[in-house]
């Protein structure tokens, strides 16, 4: 479309004036595909935005010494930026944007692959699946979580993992690796089903440990590494927790995918950048960027030497705007808290599971001054103490929502204005935030494409030509949309205050 | 360069491992510009990141009807992102920014076209201007503040406005539009100078208001419309202060310009983005970016018609991330925020101005009401009143650093989980941030260009390319700075903390 067109296209859609309409609008920037891919891999970040992405960047260049495989992927030209708002709300959570990506049209927040009015849509994975693609998801998050679940099935319910965990193995993808035993586990699911058996005896090598990962040779594979979500980075990291990193199950699953003759299609996603900014954890957010930037290497290299696969990669929204801001005079001390980030090693999930529900103010000081390299005083500690045990938590205000978390991050807040002595990041709130979020493309067949600013959902008309594939899946407008969710005014609410969306 | 040999340089670059050699590397993806441009404008952002991008995006979207300029700006592809960091800092402020801009390379948080040991560096307007290029400059800030003297004089200090005024005067620009009379009025300048009379001398239009900027047919202006910045669009549009618009500015700087017989060079610059966001306003960030917005348009439609033009856009840093967040269940609710907007009639300087230095409670609640259409209560206000008169700030902590508004802004802060009854916005800080912003071109020339992640220093190759220009101002590495900064300890601070940079 020549630009020309393309302004009167956006003015017409812009008298329309709905989010739908502004959709299509957005679409109408579309990058060219020049050729087919065999494999095609979908390279998720859930929930970092532009603030995150600056810190580890800099974090890289000046600590590790090295650039990110990301900064690399950027500078190479074939990116720009996605808007990630869902069919009736400015702020998505993951299976809104999930789905935007998997079926190419904006639903409302909370269901897989699904309108609200219980249409249901065919996602990318199962389009894919059709053709003879196998199929593969890694995530850090819980495996049947909406980001991964949002591009193979659909359900009503994004909260509904045991349900969803039976249309795994129904869908019958190649790979299943990431967190949620808790949802397989017959000793913990509401219905006792083993869903372990279930799975091994469709010929799935069933695998909960790094090293059971390592010494499979089975060709499908669930591997399911940790009750809820896989521990975070800094943790697996700094504090021993042993649980495969983003990178070794990509690693795992790759070769694994790239053995069928067909070709293959992957999500792999980091998915605990989202947790660590809902929770305001400065170390959480960074070193989770880190290891997904180890997995996009992992996965730029496997392009390199396979250039019959498009890697496409995408943030679903961003999260909490973590932000480095300016210091000392003419802010020339800003970068100290970049820099300080090295002596935090852990996350607020270790250290308040280390807690527990009963902590003295002494077990508070000293796990701050071992995990985060921060000297609480006194009062400090005793704020923490109170947010744990009684709940009271500082600031006061709904957008520190992730509790007590949020009130950690808050008591360790940089306050000198001349030279910072803790880091000097702040958060927005503990939410999902509006921000158009990176996209790129990157392979062979991107040609002369440009991205600039799209809508998510072009993502599905991206990857379904890429594969050849003519679907559409049926829209729904805003109205339609409004008048369903009116009508069910009074429903229990599906994501309360205190849930990682 | 191919994507291979960039990578190889990516890695080199990484080893060395500091700032500048880490900037070469983000230089090596280089936009080509295909054919040479006649004119050159350069749109600045001051202080707009990619949050406050969505809220205005979203506002014009649904309150009022039109898709952003800028939206369809991005939406024509030929836009990325740029680094903004400084020589020796992640966070930058306007001078450095626009130095790395305006002479294409990095230097120290600031001085104007100038290294920190005093080597002088020659700004682009100052190329164009010996090509015979007109050269004008067009603010919402005071006319003599970083950004435009950036791209025009050196200066050690940029907040030594007096010495730039007298340095503009030297130029010899053709077009000085924005704010900043205390710098021109022999009663207010400290050696009592008639900068007016000295401008009129040289042949320039003085103008001081909307209606002399109209009335007037020079051929060279200097418009200064108000003591310091240009009051902010908010209160332009909604309290009836009697300033030009940024539009109306561009709209009589145009066609001045376009009558010289070489082409020129302008810069137009939304400045006041970046105030407000540092008062953490929401209002007055919003209304200036929409005022942007109408200059833009003023800006593309020029160029469409003058296709011999070349349009660049970018932000120089963020400011604040004021971020929409999440709200209500599954974040359904979360649009009320950008919608509430529609209630705040005014900014936090209108307010401040009119509060005084010694306010009442109920002073306080009914200038909230009329202005942001918020109902404080007693408690909330005497919490404004704390913050004005005893200068008791809440919350505590040095990130929220321009007082007393910030505390305003934390008073209206919204605290209903379930359905915002305020404003879903919040900030990180009131400070200069790190991330990457936006960058982009537009017009005839820019061919296949591709932006990705590119060094804000770039902009100046880019500006030399079009104009046939062949000059490189001299580098200095980080370490050289870090050691001259390392022998100025003690020296004074240029910035506080509650200045506006």
């Amino acid at each position: 479309m020549k630009r020309r067109d393309l302004l009167k296209a956006g003015i017409l859609a812009g008298a329309a004036a709905s989010l739908s309409a502004r959709a299509q609008s957005a679409q109408a920037n579309q990058p060219g595909i020049l050729t087919r891919a065999r494999n095609l891999i979908f390279f998720a970040y859930d929930g970092m935005g532009w603030e995150d992405y600056a810190i580890a960047q800099f974090y890289s260049r000046q600590v590790l010494g090295k650039p990110l495989a990301l900064e690399r992927f950027l500078a190479s030209g074939v990116s720009g930026l996605q808007n990630t708002n869902s069919l009736t709300s400015f702020v998505t959570e993951s299976s809104a944007a999930g789905n935007a990506w998997s079926t190419g049209v904006k639903t409302v927040n909370g269901g897989l692959a699904i309108h609200i009015d219980g249409r249901k849509l065919t996602p990318i994975f199962a389009l894919a699946k059709q053709q003879g693609k196998a199929v593969g998801v890694v995530t850090t998050a819980t495996v049947t979580h909406a980001t991964p679940a949002s591009f193979l099935v659909s359900n009503p319910d994004r909260n509904a993992e045991e349900e969803i965990a039976q249309q795994y193995l129904e869908f019958g993808a190649e790979v299943y690796l990431g967190g949620g035993q808790r949802f397989f586990d017959p000793a913990v699911r509401r219905d006792k089903r083993d869903m372990y058996a279930e799975f091994a005896a469709k010929g799935y090598g069933v695998v909960k440990t790094l090293g059971e990962l390592r010494a499979s040779n089975a060709s499908k594979l669930l591997g399911v590494f940790s009750s809820s979500h896989v521990p975070y980075e800094a943790d697996r990291r700094f504090q021993g927790v042993n649980v495969p990193s983003l990178a070794d199950m990509t690693r795992a699953a790759l070769p694994r995918l790239a053995a069928y003759s067909k070709g293959f299609v992957l999500q792999v996603e980091a998915a605990r950048i989202d947790h660590a900014n809902h929770l305001n954890d400065p170390a959480g957010s960074l070193w989770d960027i880190l290891a997904a930037d180890e997995a996009l290497e992992v996965v730029m290299n496997f392009v390199d030497q396979n250039p019959d696969t498009l890697l496409i990669i995408g943030s679903d929204h961003a999260c909490g705007a973590p932000a480095l801001y300016g210091a000392g005079p003419s802010y020339r001390e800003s970068s100290a808290g970049v820099l300080q980030l090295e002596a935090q090693k852990g996350t607020f999930e270790f250290m308040l599971a280390r807690l527990g529900n009963n902590p003295t103010p002494d077990q508070v000081v000293e796990i701050f001054r071992t995990v985060k390299g921060v000297t609480l005083k006194p009062e400090q500690a005793q704020v923490v103490v109170d947010a744990i045990t009684r709940r009271v938590f500082q600031p006061d205000g709904v957008r520190y929502g992730i509790q007590p978390a949020n009130t950690l991050s808050w008591v360790m807040r940089q306050t000198n204005a001349n030279k910072p002595d803790l880091p000097n990041i702040g958060w927005n709130s503990g939410q999902h935030t509006a921000s158009p979020t990176i996209f790129g493309v990157y392979g062979r067949g991107i040609g002369a494409a440009r991205i600039g600013l799209i809508d998510n959902t072009y993502n599905f008309t991206l990857m379904t030509r890429a594969l050849g594939i003519r679907f559409q899946n049926p829209v729904m407008s805003e109205q339609e949309a409004l008048e369903v969710l009116k009508s069910r005014a009074g429903a229990p609410t599906l994501h309360p205050e205190d849930v990682l969306a």
